[in-house]
Order: structure tokens, then sequence, then C-alpha cells
């Protein structure tokens, strides 16, 4: 954990450890494999890099989103993993699989969170190459990750109501 | 109106009515121009489309997201004509002002809707071609749009909490 002790430019770092904690409970329970986290930095700009994401909402007393990007390959792994069957990238299954992936992480950290926040279901996006920016009134702390089937990112992008 | 006046597959009109209202106000007072609305149709599959997408996402009584999608050419037009000037779609204050636009639209709608609804800060996409997924268990609408900028279509996704 010692990459995120340090606090980031606007981060509460007390918002983002339930995010780390939920990622690595959710691949260890759910893909039987071990999520690594990697130094995470703040994202100023947004930069086109990665295939498939999922986005889930935070309203209340928690405002943002959390994001789960992954290159295309490390998605059909991740998803090959987590349904126990391949699943083709065009199909409303794989969408499905990788929403419901990202709902269980953002649900175990609005759990650890324990403010009164509610989550939106997930959106996912699938694109090569997409990008996805939020206000830049809420900072963005991205948290590279690897797992057995490759490595994504967790973008968190969160602040608590005023 | 009549084409969202018959009742689609699992989609209460009442729900989608705001959101068209609030197109066709944002579009007259913020862009100057008529956003005139197409028949609407139940999006089954996420079908590759769009260029720019903004997602805000209702939780509370209302649940699911709204999703303000455009081709690049209409998205650069309508960015032009709402922050007054030309701006580079990979630049941070594009992708600000397509959230904003979608902000808006959402706003506008959840005032209408008057249920005990939060939205979500805009995410916006920007990547060639995506598409973009919801669980299957709430019914998306697909609102085609013109406007003086060109076409862009809108997707509600929403239904209230049980």
């Amino acid at each position: 954990m010692e990459a995120v002790a340090e606090p980031k430019q606007g981060i509460n770092v007390k918002l983002i450890v339930p995010f780390i904690n939920s990622v690595r409970n959710v691949f260890s329970k759910m893909l039987n494999t071990t999520a690594t986290i990697q130094r995470p930095s703040v994202k100023m700009v947004p930069v086109p890099q990665y295939d498939v994401s999922a986005i889930v909402g935070f309203s209340g007393r928690i405002l943002g989103s959390v994001v789960v990007s992954f290159p295309m390959a490390t998605a059909m792994k991740t998803v090959a993993g987590f349904a126990g069957m391949e699943m083709d990238p065009t199909s409303a299954d794989f969408a499905d699989a990788v929403g419901e992936l990202a709902n269980m992480i953002a649900g175990g950290a609005k759990k650890d969170l324990g403010a009164d926040a509610s989550i939106t279901c997930p959106s996912v996006i699938i694109g090569a190459g997409h990008s996805i920016a939020r206000l830049r009134d809420v900072p963005c702390l991205a948290i590279p990750c690897d797992s057995g089937f490759g490595s994504f990112v967790i973008e968190v992008s969160i602040k608590e109501a005023a």
C-alpha cells in the first residue's frame, strides 16, 4: 500500500484505499488471481489508451465515478476467467460481464466508504483507443493494476459532497 | 410528441418525455437552434456508431443513465455553438463542454421527473466508432435528434427503483 500512502494533489487517500482493497478482493474471490497495484498517478488530461471500459457513477455523499479500463486482449481473458468461458466481445454478454465486474468493484468500495452514497448501474464502452474525461473539478487518480490476465487500470475520480 | 406517445417494450413513457423536453430546451436556450426529435426505438444491442458521447448516471428513486452521442463533425459544431468558439477535440475544454451540455440535459429532465433522484457528474468518451452498453435489465430507448449542427442521439436507459 505504500504507493498510495503519499497524499496526491487534491486527492483524499481515505477515498482511494477502499477501491484498491475492493479490486484485490474481487480479483481474488471472483477471478481466482491476485491483482497487484502499481503506483497511482494524477490524471490531468484524457489520454486515448484503452479498448474496453466500464463506468460506475457515485452520487449522494460521495460524488464522481470509477472507471475500469482494459486493453481488448486483457478484457477478453478477464471476462473468460470471470464467466468461465470465452465470449465474443461484440456480444451483449461480454459487456454485461465487464459491467458486472465493475459493479462488484464499485459496490465493495462503497461498502468500505461507509458514507451515504449510491452507485449507478455500470455503462460499458467498447471501442479501440477511446479516452474518458471527467469534470476537472473532481481530481482523477489513475491506478495501474496487473493480474494473471494482464494489465488494466482503475481510474477513481471522486470527492466528498460539500 | 407523437413519436413517443406509443408505449415501447418495457419503457415508461412518463420517464422519457422529460428528456425530450429538456433536449429541446437546452438546444433552444443554450445553442440558439431547434432540436427536432425523430422516432425513438428500443436499443437491444450495443452498436458502434458514434465518436463523442457523454454519460450521466441516475440513482435514487430513478435508476439508469442518459447518454448523448455525436458523430465527431456534429460534436465539433455543437461545441463551437455552445462555447462560442471552435475547440480542439483532444483538449480537456472540449470534453468539458460536451459534459456540461449533457449535464444540462440530464439536470433539466431530473427536475421534470420530480422524483427523489440524483445525477452523477458527466463522463465524456471520445473515440471513433465506440459503442456503449448498459445492463440489460433496464430497457434503453434511442432517440435520434437533429439540430442546426447535425444529427445526434439521446439514449435513455432508466427505470423507477423497485
